[in-house]
């Protein structure tokens, strides 16, 4: 089968051997999404060998479980060994011993076929288009962000970043009645959240240690800056985007104003989904560009541009 | 009256007038304690002239509300405004307008007397000596982590530091039955700490990433980042000291995680009272020295010696 593969930073399509299912589910990839993580990933910046990309729907071809035969499905990314004490624990994301879909030890989406456990899997519901069941991991992602922290309907939320994800998690936020202003860059960003009916705010405007939630999904020391000079004491700055490398920080005010930092990472599928189905979430306006699987490389390419949303890459 | 002033980094004992108590309460001292901000504030981490001190248990000689006359009390530090956003939305200790007991804008305990806003107050119960008294306000700052982060009694929990006011943060967090560990630097915290049948951890024997709240009591980057390596993915990383300058940080482990960090600071009186009389707390042994007012000077110095427990200065 064709896939998009990672070696020492060089990304190529190549053919592959389709994964052998074992005790897993097999899966035809239709439609998979191009993440920031995938873009890190080709960068370096974790060490990874194989078939990148997780963001994907598809339809299972072959399951140990019949039921699942022929199920149009999304799937959470992290494989986990379910005897670790974080599994255990009811923390199978944080799992010890996981692979995880094109990121760690585990083939990923940006191929024709991938496989994942049975338990990973979640049908998508008739309602919900590929192109917007694609987009489910980022959405869940986004969800997480409610599932760490109570947002208060009367909150004021600032949202630093308005990508890919921060598209995503605005509308997420938005969800909540809260008082909801964002941080754009880009003109194609705010048109975006206009749409929608979101709110930005300009960098000057906003006022300093006000916001009693701040979420941080710039991923750069200068969206880290603005995010924690906005937040209140004891307000609450939720972390986002991973960071490249050491930030220099002061850490004295974080004690003085007693602020909570929240790291923020993977979030469950079926909210996201059930978001999806009612309609809550529509992530369509944010595809900007699709490509076959033959030029995942340029879409990889292009997926780099700045203030570029999402490209899908079709089977 | 005499007072230990400070001004330009420079420490004397001098005559100042009585502060004339207007709408406030005014207390004779009977005695205070020496914390680490002191220090701090001495080594000019803060700009403040005037008289430091902010652990005290005196007498009200003057009040406004006559019900407080002859009372012997302890006092919360921060005076609020009671207007502001802070204030309105009940986190007072927040205030944007406070003044702060010998440390901002609001001259200090270490000194005859001294006067702060009846609110502030809270009677010391009759079975509580002064000697224990005195330990009011650092034993409300370690109760403010239960106040923040709710600890389970089955949680594991590790304490990184074991001075003045780790020493407190370790008795207050045994109480809650969880399985409580400390990194302590100096065989007299150890012995302290063992005394309270409260174990200790070398740091070679902390497991990495298995703690499900750690709480940081060292203000040192090499203090942080022992406890940053303990805690367990979705677990809490409570700072309770202030730290100099900045700190060089990897923020992508915190993320990938989703850790929790926690700024702590001034926590509430009435708890720590009722664990006093209750005698759940016990800081009498920390006592190290007393020094009259008059040789406060030698008593910061004291004070300032590594692993010198609680400094006491009498009038």
């Amino acid at each position: 089968m064709k896939a998009l593969w990672l070696e020492e930073r060089a990304l190529s399509v190549r053919d592959v051997p389709v994964p052998v299912a074992g005790d897993e589910a097999l899966i035809r990839v239709r439609l998979s999404g191009v993440c920031g993580t995938d873009l890190e990933l080709a960068r370096g910046y974790y060490p990874f060998t194989g078939v990148i990309g997780h963001e994907f729907v598809g339809d299972v071809v072959e399951s140990p479980d019949p039921s699942w035969a022929g199920a149009r499905v999304v799937g959470e990314i992290n494989a986990d060994c379910g005897g670790c004490e974080a599994c255990r624990a009811g923390r199978p994301t944080h799992c010890e011993n996981r692979t995880v879909l094109g990121i760690a030890e585990r083939d990923g989406a940006h191929a024709e076929y991938l496989r994942l456990p049975v338990r990973n899997l979640h049908r998508v519901p008739g309602g919900v288009p590929d192109e917007a069941a694609v987009f489910t991991e980022p959405i869940a992602a986004a969800v997480e962000i409610l599932q760490q922290v109570h947002v208060l309907p009367t909150d004021r939320v600032l949202l630093v970043g308005a990508g890919r994800l921060g598209q995503l998690v605005a509308q997420v936020l938005a969800l909540t009645g809260a008082r909801l202003r964002v941080v754009a860059k880009h003109d194609a960003q705010k048109a975006l959240l206009s749409a929608r009916d979101i709110a930005t705010i300009e960098p000057g405007e906003i006022e300093p240690h006000r916001w009693d939630i701040v979420v941080e999904a710039t991923g750069s020391p200068s969206g880290f800056e603005l995010a924690a000079a906005a937040v209140r004491p004891r307000g609450t700055l939720v972390l986002k985007s991973t960071y490249r490398g050491e930030i220099a920080l002061a850490l004295a005010p974080f004690v003085v104003d007693e602020i909570t930092i929240v790291g923020s990472r993977c979030g469950p599928f079926a909210p996201a989904l059930r978001l999806l189905e009612r309609g809550e979430i529509d992530p369509l306006p944010l595809i900007a560009e699709r490509y076959p699987l033959e030029r995942a490389v340029e879409a990889m390419q292009a997926a780099a541009e700045p203030g570029m949303m999402k490209v899908l890459i079709e089977r």
